[in-house]
């Protein structure tokens, strides 16, 4: 009796695409006017997907009061209105792709107590998403 | 060969989350405004996916104009412009959840004929949706 | 550190569903409004999805600015504004089905070299979407 | 240099579309199942609209910081996860409506303070959605 | 107390946009791939406008019992599923834009008995849409 | 007979609401998270609208040949992955709010040869949007 659920949650934040291994021609074939110097933004449209049983006395896999708090307090006030490249200690020294952007969200949720999280899948532009849901399912499996 | 179909149904029905297994006290911390005694309602979007070969002489894996009707009078005829908590008899006993509901509706079109159904997904809000993809396969495959 | 990419691309098209297997009435039962003599058409949204590791390097599993010149070249070009019917010679003894165009869409799609082509899904209209993730996969795993 | 800012909110609620004036057959003839007897519901998605200059020193028409508080106190809390019929005291004599709930929304918004209320619209469904802007201007100014 | 409701229809066509003024240069540099020889097509999302006051009795300004149908007879069964070129005796002299195409539709549901039409707006595609509001209110007043 | 047209664009960039008018409390509390010190971003959609008569011989008010390089050229190579506080003249001596960014791209529409622009809307989130329809005719004329 596995259902899973899927909640979206919202945040705007900025980034420069920008690899130190790389000289600045290169940087700029590589991630064209992503790399723009300044930086540039982007509404992030943020699904997870929790699964479970449905419990039998509440109908639900997951109390939305437990979890919106906690992706609250772990993502969003982390991330929302910031500067990814310098205000975030993960991409001091990562690209901070929506690549890695995903897994890092993912790392900071997997430990919700009460479901398991099958995956976070970020919205970076309403042309582009990415998903991951952890090292041994993978995106085979999606 | 084998393609799968999606196709979104709406409807909308109004409900109440609560259990009688839990005091009042206990029901309104667990469900919040979810709660509220007169019900609520919400426009709910149902995906149904099937899959199945190419039929080489039609070119489709199931003909729309036999699901539509399937459809229409196993679930749309049922949910449609009710009140789940009162009208459905499934939810006389179990709390009206979308986790519950998904359930049911897997239950009804479970046995269209001509196409494997693969799951239903049903979007309660914008921000919400749930998914059932039967006993075996269960959501980690998703 | 298997992460996917979704990405979306629009052409408009037009087809006619008719198949020369079967005479006018059964033509018609089949397909309804669908196989109206001059046909019709719709704007195809087409979502790509591939996957790959995250190069530590660059921190993305595949540089969008290889992907969209193959995407453009191999899918849009030759679908964009055409007549399937008439133009893609693929379509001469195929019902250009939205099945059908998936499957072709992928095999056109699958040998792009630096990540593996998940599975192509074409929303056909806002109701309606088909989804091809290949001969071994299959959809019973989406 | 007058601007406008749209914001939207969204709630969702319940009603029954019934005239006392109406017998039970012209109540059902002229609402369809919009009358079934225990109600129904949907997700409202409310968009309101305020026009004024440009601030010169904030740049802002008007603060969200001051809107959001005063839309929430007067639109969201009054109506989110409530049966309009029975527990809105505006609907006890009016049928609850989307039109009559455009107009009494307006009615709750227009002395904002700080911002002339141009209009609200509602969209009930994704097909449908209504707009009232007040006496003078009406809908033919749109 | 003049309030407006704005109901969506979907249809899909196809279109070939080329002028008998125009020699196949012309055509071309004029349409660009919208002069593509066999027509290509569009799901067109038809949004139209009517106003009028709530009528106390009912709550509301138009009956969609009244209005569904219609529509459906004046414009979904004449233009859906049809090649506008030669199927619409009204695109046999005239480009079959959706700036005509928005035209015709408004004069095809400007007699609609019991409320105002203000305008009818096509979505063509996802980046554009056309909007009509009769000859004398014009764009401007929008 | 006149028609409008409305087409949409995107562009990301990212922006800091901040103004040397106020002390670092007054700009905390004016302008929220918002006033965060390495700014933030968004994915900006731009609708444009421009109305004129339909051109007999085209079926057109205005060539999307021309309008797209057009808007291109004043709006998109502008605005597109930049950081407006430091990167646009414009915002040197201005906050860079959604209001300002959208004065601002009227002024560089405005000219556009051979259709009337009737105004801009940019939607910064799924939530807020701008419009400015210029001097004369106002938001109230909307």
């Amino acid at each position: 009796m596995k259902v899973s659920l899927s909640r979206r949650y919202r945040f705007a934040a900025s980034h420069r695409l920008h690899s130190a291994e790389f000289d600045a021609d290169t940087n700029r074939r590589m991630y064209g006017k992503c790399d723009s110097p300044y930086g540039h933004g982007h509404n992030y449209t943020l699904e997870v997907t929790f699964s479970g049983p449905i419990q039998l006395s509440t109908g639900m896999i997951v109390n939305l009061g437990e979890l919106d708090p906690f992706v609250e307090r772990e993502v969003i006030e982390v991330f929302d209105h910031r500067y990814l490249n310098e205000e975030i200690a993960e991409f001091h020294d990562r690209v901070p792709t929506t690549e890695n952007l995903a897994r890092e969200i993912f790392r900071r949720l997997r430990d919700f107590p009460g479901a398991k999280l099958e995956g976070v899948r970020i919205e970076e532009t309403s042309k582009n998403s990415f998903e991951y849901r952890g090292e041994e399912s993978g995106a085979a499996h999606r």
